[in-house]
């Protein structure tokens, strides 16, 4: 057997200290090995890495951060719940979330037009210049679209005013298609339903381009931060694929950073294993779960990333039917 | 002061048993607090009750009591995950969920065609035929509709091959309408996407809906089972509501049955102090969230709340507007 | 495979519910086995049942239940942290514990006296009162103790004025040891603290009058409420057994009803099946761990084994070495 | 309002990264805060910092950040569980934690003589070659002793055989007093109840001189690694302080990284302005939890605190009563 190694306090970097924790216990080691797979998909010829994003990552200063593994292609495909793309639209047009606190009467910041989002305020009227800004764009917009589409028309139009860099406007300019088959389900759905007249998405189009992109990859490996729909709906394209005679089989890496426990049965904390069973995960994949809150895992990660080059990267077609095709990173 | 009153071990009822533990502390005065509201809602006379539901509740073994309380009128309008009501039809249909384990191996259970949802199992095959089913009603529909209208409609369809009463039926029959504003996030999305042709789900419409219903009702109250789309759907239709131009003031009675934590800054987990800030949930409201999984949580509920009567309840009707009429229950 | 048996809502017993649930899924499943398998210890002819006891337990308004369960020895040892037995004494006493809440500003309760635990409140002075009666009971007492015999010595002091059944007192009355491995972490500590002068609690010696209890005990069940000191004191008691050269090979039954995760590594949530390959679980025993709060599965476990019978129980001695022996219940 | 700043990924030093998650949302923030709560304790010309010490943190690989964290005086004190200790004491003779796996059959392991800790193994005969090390101390010692006494004695004994450096060996070289209150329950407590005779632990004497301790420091600071019996013991000396007649008006700072929730209403998760309450902790004080696995939390925060300066520390003596000066850090 090969012994933990404790760690050793000196001065190192968030790779080398990611790299020890990955030789300690619990979740400490667990971070260890989300960076050691990560690491790992980045040197894989023909993978596709797909994240699911839920929790409120944007007002809980995580935007930077998904932006730059955006830019930097440590993500390919992006399947986001509405409100982090709501929350970053926000911040890229230049309005801000602020150091609030879990201790406050919130009454008071009702009165005072005040949005909590546990220690994060926001300005309730902020937002909604920002929910009419969004109404206007789909009333601007006519016809069926996926998710998909929609958050690309929506980057094209928002990009001119942008003040800051973004999550939606970096996957716009990369050529990272986003996904949000929970639109209804948040300010963007809000907006939409303020429209006058407006476009239809059909999220089940999403599940049809989604399942396409992990059919046509030739591997596919899955970052996940929190549960919800982001996870399962990446998690179900590998049956959808089955079930369409696709030859699938099973996600090849699989990282989750979860708050969620597996024992009260719910989809977002259910373990990788579970996912065998189910043919979501391959059994030979290298997966691990981290129970840690992601504002405090994902800034330790992108700093252990720093510098990692991936080796290529794939760039998708959305005409009649999907394309996947990699091109190497240089 | 009043005095905690040590729960003294003697023949009583459920409902006496529930109006103890809210002289006592912790989640199990919690579980108490949230049997006392209910009570309070049944005695309303033009209130809503809205229920959010995620997390596996049928393969759980919940299905007979959400259908219970549909049947019996506590609950008035559900919005689910996808899953729920996949699953709901799955068992409608006669077939079955197992007692499963989750010490297991599950590359086994892969290729035995057995999927696993922490301890219960299922049969892909089983699964299957149930999503061909769908795709066929899918096929079958043309047209833009609600996630309500197509719940409706598969009611309709399967409801003359039914074994067994369910959340779906009942629904349809009693006449509560059931929202699904993720259905692509699920088996029924699953089963759209199969379809040779099919209809477009718009569940921007959903938002539409449910915010009319909201808006039209006099009273609110919100249970919601777990978090996740569920939740945030039925929370947000009062800032919609409040955008549209309508009087609005948040809902009045707030229970939440849920085993996530507000200190990671989700929305399944957040308080109800919190809603208050964003207007979601009225500050004067009786409100309360319990920590504990709803498999334990909703058996001793449903066995507490055996004839509570309902005083009145509200009809629905989908015209060209919303309209909310409410009736005494006899 | 056996299906789930999804819960029918009627009227039915707590023992008919929970043997339902154990029919169905996640932690509710969990809960009904807890219950059948403490049925089972109760039907053993030579079954020794030790309880773990952490958490405010009493000051939740569980100590009548704990009592209860004592006095139809559905409980034969107690393993307990000081201030359960602490709070259990200043309400048998006649003090009171209060409805408090958790939204609330701690400096002013600070400036009024009130000690908070969660939402639960209590007099500053009348737990004072109490440190200073114990603080004389050390002073009375010279020589070398283990906590049980300190336990006993409090119960016969504060007997007399005893207004109310308690943990403490019918423990002394049913022949029930109570030990407290960790007194010096908890009022009776502070009690002991402030004599002036005292006698020595020698809490090794509780290890081994528990190891002896153990060993000697044909066979031995475990119920733990919460984890802390009470559940690995209690666990450990087989690995000093077997140091000692006792043929042991673990608990035969154990129940845990804890809100600790296995996944951060410390004993208090760590699965009974870590504790197989540690010999403190007997790897045939029947086991089941619960997540949940005790204030919610503790009232309805009691009002399930109402009227349960216990076949036999044991008695034990004190005298040079400790002996066990078991009566027939009648 | 302060906005909140996203983090911007960038070469930067642990500490930069510490402070700038200072500036976001949830626990990230938190852990940000934890770190400079932590540095300003460093800046104190007159605190006492005393640390609580639980869960399995030796066999998850964090032996050598606690040993650097005492060497550099970042801690004064420490109050452990026995197992952090034992474990302690076989890594510095030169035994190993072994990388294992928490997916493994736990009867395989029992036959094999591994002891598994979530996913950390160690061999059983190891382990009991300490516990006859130490029951041979104990049979050594004779009288009545302080826990503090007899982990020194223990760090005396073992010192000429060790091969690593270690917590116990460190603090006794630097004089940092560690307290072990519920010593009974570990293998520190096994191997005294193995010792053919032995001296008697009087942990109450703990509570005397953790209490002296306390109310002669001028200020003083508390960092909670887990919860347990390590926090609760150190937060009840301002409550037995005030008893006794000292001014005390709760610690001054307090850092704890916890797992732990607070609505289960145990002490391990309380929070501290729950503490406030008790005049346990000081109203004016700095203060933050942090909800995360500490072999995360840990790594981390030492990393950041490479060449932060200790403006001065306090010496204690032991004597008739305990005395606390403070010398300058050079």
């Amino acid at each position: 057997m090969e012994h933990t190694a404790p760690i050793e306090v000196s001065n190192k970097s968030f790779a080398e200290l990611l790299s020890s924790m990955a030789k300690t216990g619990f979740q400490g080691r667990r971070l260890g090995l989300a960076f050691e797979i990560w690491l790992e998909m980045l040197k894989e010829e023909r993978l596709t890495i797909l994240m699911g994003l839920a929790g409120a990552m944007v007002p809980a200063g995580m935007r930077k951060i998904l932006t730059w593994m955006i830019r930097n292609r440590y993500v390919d495909v992006l399947v986001s719940t509405g409100a982090n793309l709501f929350h970053d639209l926000h911040e890229a047009l230049g309005f801000k979330h602020y150091l609030g606190s879990d201790y406050v009467n919130d009454e008071e910041l009702y009165r005072e037009g005040i949005d909590r989002i546990y220690d994060v305020f926001a300005y309730e009227k902020e937002f909604n210049r920002l929910d009419f800004l969004l109404s206007e764009i789909f009333a601007e917009s006519e016809g069926v679209f996926s998710s998909r589409e929609i958050i690309e028309r929506i980057a094209e139009k928002i990009r001119g005013d942008a003040k800051e860099d973004s999550i939606v406007l970096s996957a716009y300019e990369e050529g990272v298609p986003i996904f949000c088959p929970a639109i209804a389900d948040s300010s963007i759905g809000i907006g939409a339903s303020l429209a006058s007249k407006r476009c239809v998405v059909d999220t089940i189009r999403d599940v049809e381009e989604l399942t396409e992109i992990v059919a046509k990859s030739e591997k596919t490996g899955v970052v996940y931060i929190g549960g919800g729909v982001p996870k399962n709906f990446i998690q179900q394209t590998e049956v959808v694929a089955k079930l369409k005679g696709y030859d699938v089989e099973g996600h090849d890496y699989a990282i989750q950073i979860t708050t969620d426990s597996p024992y009260f049965g719910g989809l977002s904390g259910c373990t990788f294993e579970e996912g065998i069973s189910w043919g979501k995960i391959n059994s030979k994949s290298r997966k691990v779960q981290v129970f840690v809150d992601a504002t405090i895992a994902l800034p330790i990660l992108a700093h252990g990333l720093i510098g990692a080059k991936r080796k290529a990267y794939p760039n998708f077609s959305f005409g009649e039917e999907v394309k996947v095709s990699y091109s190497p990173r240089v």
